[in-house]
């Protein structure tokens, strides 16, 4: 059985190239005892992976070694099993890299039950992104009835689920994005209050006139000159819910920090992260409930379904020069 | 009766000059009804006044209009009272200004007991400067016996009253200062587990060696490059206080912010304002404790006073160029 896959060559230096990696393919070796062999049929293409890429020592997962598969999160189905808890059959979803087969120890490896959603979904609203959207906003950010939520990438895959579940939990929301496809999306389909085109409109100005007494909660997945607007229009005690910063992710140069840093201590607001990998032990709260408001038609998925393996290093630029429309996947024919 | 006083004439570009005031003389007016006049005798130089002296629309307090007596807090004592409350010979502390007379209509006017200790430690440990430490390290920052305590601008007034404070807590204390002598006077006279010489050493080679754990609270004075450097070195769940950036008062540009900010995510940590006016309702708990610790010679405080009201715009500087030994307060003749 022949595997198709991605191995990391360089580290990117700023936007990512196909020459960075090599794309090549390999007999699929025998198990051992314990280990399953999946075949991926969707990879997640996330922001974090460029940081994964580079050589940084403080990150909260070691880099992809040179030479190494390149990381990443993938959904599939066990067609060999030596494991006594994974079934061939079984559709999983793990940190299973940019190939067609992978094997794994089972080790972070999670069974999902593709009855109640397409697999796709599960790299998206009912996986890490959701998650991510639901602890970031809940139990960081906090939103109360009648808060007013600033998302900024908002259109995005996490983006688009902050908004519509502070939507849920009664808050007014206003999510920041390029261009006025991405803001006519974010308010005639998933209902936001109000939606700012960092494109054409002066962020500043724009949060001024939709946000007159100030942001309660900002959930950050930009960074850069957004996130120090923001910073200047909080309101008193104000949550800044710090998810990403993709703006920040290619430069050659060292992360832009908010200069508007201050503003912190001049609006006693909290500066907080939200990492999901912290809330695992209580997955399962989020995807039913997530659940629930996706068949009762109160949470839209969208996702940007990509044929073709072959394809990765293209694919993956379209989550930075924004041209993604919701959750991109990569899709193994 | 002839004041004397400074105004501020222009708002001063980058550090502080004397041609930025005014210094005149003026004849007190008569008393209304509710009035006092306080004879200052202390006034106390703090680098949030820098902030003060600018246009900033976004700031915890107005700025200081141009033509208005440069806004200070001060020591003094009652000597003429048309109020029901205070009495000539009574000392009070309150935003007073640079001068030698003010006028008071009694609010924001605070009595002290100058019996308890000298009238300047009223301007430090036992005021405004002792409150920030105090509430900014135990409320924000919340010390664990066995932590791992930064502090930046440990020499001054606020950093060593920090430093101490969590020794008395049990922590283990780093001090960031600027100088050998400094270093000294942290480890030989006030307790510090180490001091890192930031003039001499890298700092984020000496956090490595002097937190091998990591940095559990860090309570930051100064800003700009070392909060970038103790934000790469941060332990898990840390807490990050921001108290000022004295690095980045002076700056004709925009004020730098943290590069590395995206730590706070990667370590689950929260960054969080101090700011001393939220606390006023919890004064008597903060003077209380520190006076007792001051009795009882765990809580050393330094005053470095500077004689002459005429000199305040050079002595204003010793702020920012390093060279003032503890809290700095100006004697008026």
């Amino acid at each position: 059985m022949i595997n198709h896959l991605f191995r990391l060559k360089h580290r990117p230096s700023g936007a990512v190239k196909r020459s960075d990696f090599s794309f090549g393919s390999e007999e699929v070796r025998e198990l051992v005892d314990g280990e399953v062999l999946v075949q991926i049929q969707y990879i997640s293409l996330d922001p974090a992976m460029r940081g994964w890429m580079n050589a940084s020592e403080n990150s909260y997962m070691p880099p992809v070694a040179i030479g190494d598969v390149m990381r990443a999160i993938a959904a599939g189905k066990v067609v060999r099993s030596r494991s006594g808890y994974f079934a061939v059959g079984d559709h999983v979803t793990g940190l299973l890299g940019v190939q067609e087969y992978a094997i794994s120890s089972g080790q972070g490896l999670f069974k999902v039950d593709a009855s109640l959603a397409p697999l796709p979904l599960f790299l998206g609203t009912l996986g890490m992104t959701g998650m991510t959207a639901y602890f970031g906003l809940l139990d960081v950010g906090q939103p109360r009835p009648g808060d007013t939520v600033v998302v900024s990438g908002a259109a995005g895959a996490v983006g688009a689920t902050v908004g519509q579940i502070a939507k849920i939990k009664g808050a007014r929301v206003v999510g920041i994005a390029g261009g006025a496809d991405k803001c006519r999306y974010l308010i005639d389909e998933l209902g936001f209050d109000a939606a700012i085109d960092y494109k054409s409109e002066s962020v500043a100005a724009a949060l001024a006139q939709h946000c007159p007494n100030g942001v309660d909660v900002f959930f950050d997945n930009v960074g850069g000159e957004i996130l120090d607007a923001v910073l200047g229009r909080l309101a008193m005690h104000a949550r800044v819910v710090i998810c990403g910063a993709i703006s920040q992710y290619n430069n050659l140069e060292a992360a832009k920090g908010p200069a508007n840093y201050l503003q912190i201590m001049v609006k006693r607001a909290t500066l907080r992260g939200v990492m999901v990998s912290d809330y695992y032990p209580r997955a399962k709260e989020a995807i039913t409930d997530m659940a629930g408001w996706i068949a009762a038609g109160k949470l839209k998925t969208r996702e940007d379904v990509v044929p073709g393996l072959d394809t990765f290093p293209e694919t993956f630029q379209k989550l930075f020069d924004g041209s993604n429309n919701g959750k991109l996947v990569l899709k193994v024919a």
